[in-house]
């Protein structure tokens, strides 16, 4: 499915293309042009094109009996926009190929409008997809943005300081607390089933100072290794200093929280803290700075010197 | 994984990243910018932006013991850019979602290196992509393209020619034969596991008068039923005019027979066939016109009128 008139064309018969008709109903204004082999849109003038692919599959990424239907469909779009928010770019839109078991057959008007409250989270449109028979749900997800001026992970230079937004280790906590049996906070598991992708905070960022940005999706403390090597600095952070969510008693658990769409930014100049968390109603921290050490990162606990906090691998486990 | 400086950045740790560092190695000059949050890439000025998502999943488009891991890679890219030919795009880049089950880690090479082979078909390019442990393998490509004046589905009017590239029922045929135990002819299975998009011709056809098209995804058959609907208009077509693969004798088999990736084009002035045979080694054949009859599609062998022949739908089998 895709393309071009505003709303669908009309689609062919056929099971699939019933499927696809279903959840077009539900993204309703949402769903520009899908009905053609491929999207049209318009990229602003000046501006470059930005393009991300995230996947959500399940067993791998999530659990079905963790979340609710709309949630998965909402976290999995989220998770890929935070790609978007990483560059600083203004969203153009997505596209999604959905896998769907023939037992969620049901299930689909959920998924359809997790991700149309995903797209609504950040003012964006869905503009293709398809849709596929599978053993498990799946989705993955593809963001397009544009952007003038985009952050990157390699644009961090030593003396800059390191800031973060928001707070960490809810994911983490979630996720250990159903695989030990338990249940997680509400607010644990808001972060987890909810998170949202910081791009209005990116765009506003980028306008005050900064110029290099990763997302957290594999841990705080991986990502600042993946910033440092990208940039070919060192990094030199306190995690004394990270602010936790509710119940998280552990900076270092908070550092390993993989999949928490928080953004690490670089900045050459000050940035101001107090205006960021009027605006947006979550903390910016300054947790460091770039250092000459090339490549390294230096995570302390106030002045004691600790071991990287062991984030997330899908591959290792 | 993604973009920025030609080559990729420096990756951070982890047995995913070297499943990463492996594809791209195999990819060298072909993966632009991978290693940032996203690809950052600019559209032609003037050109409008295209993009559409195609997911060939094990079980469902193929299955691993009738294709060559690097043929399976071949395909489902190709079959992914084959939607960018139905608009006349020019290709700008593609990113790509595995899901590699552990048992084919060694397969690994192959698997990129059939999608660097897709993307050179086409001189193209990888802006990016992600990779995740799986019990079957999966590929899910987006593409993007540029295009000043796409075709489109909804284009057809009546009186318009419709043209098909190519010859059909060779994919068809050979699922048939795999299915039925038998092995395919050479030429048969060749069309199944290495078919071509039709971007070069799709470009000259769009210079050339086309103003309508669709790729061959569903068949021919349903895909007309498709361009009839799009568009508001009847189809009238003699299937005897078909141009048939190799030891394919049914043309009610081969307007059935999905993937074949070529293209049905329409226009409203007459394409000269013999110079498109001549640049591109393929026929090019009228088969029928779009008439007033709304939506509605006829199918014709030489006088005699005759049911569709049925096309192929994921989820109805």
């Amino acid at each position: 499915m895709t393309h071009h008139a505003p709303r669908a064309t009309s689609l062919g018969p056929g099971a699939e293309f019933d499927l696809i008709r279903e959840m077009l109903a539900r993204w309703d204004h949402r769903a520009v042009g899908v009905g053609d082999d491929a999207a049209i849109l318009d990229v602003p003038r000046g501006d470059r094109l930005v393009a991300s692919v995230d996947s959500a599959l399940e067993g791998q990424h999530f659990n079905r009996d963790w979340l609710a239907t709309r949630e998965i469909s909402y976290r999995a779009v989220t998770a890929a926009l935070s790609d978007l928010a990483a560059m600083a770019a203004h969203p153009l839109g997505i596209l999604v190929a959905v896998e769907l078991p023939q037992a969620m057959r049901d299930a689909l008007t959920d998924l359809a409008d997790g991700i149309a409250d995903a797209v609504d989270a950040v003012g964006t449109r869905i503009l293709g997809g398809n849709i596929t028979a599978s053993d498990r749900l799946g989705l993955t997800t593809t963001v397009l943005g544009s952007a003038f001026a985009p952050l990157t992970r390699s644009a961090l230079q030593p003396g800059h300081t390191l800031y973060i937004t928001g707070r960490f280790g809810g994911p983490g906590a979630a996720v250990a607390a159903w695989t030990g049996g338990r249940t997680p906070t509400p607010e644990q598991r808001e972060r987890f089933a909810r998170p949202i992708a910081r791009i209005r905070e990116a765009l506003w960022l980028a306008e005050n100072g900064a110029t290099a940005a990763i997302d957290v999706s594999d841990g705080l403390a991986a990502d600042l290794e993946h910033l440092a090597r990208a940039s070919g600095v060192g990094i030199d952070v306190d995690l004394k200093l990270l602010p936790l969510t509710g119940g998280v008693l552990d900076p270092l658990a908070a550092a390993a929280s993989g999949e928490e769409y928080e953004l690490v930014i670089g900045s050459p100049v000050p940035v101001d803290a107090r205006e960021f968390e009027r605006r947006f109603g979550i903390p910016l921290t300054g947790i460091g700075r770039a250092t000459s050490t090339n490549g390294e990162v230096h995570f302390r606990l106030g002045t004691e010197r600790v071991a990287k906090p062991e984030g997330y691998d899908h591959f290792s486990r």
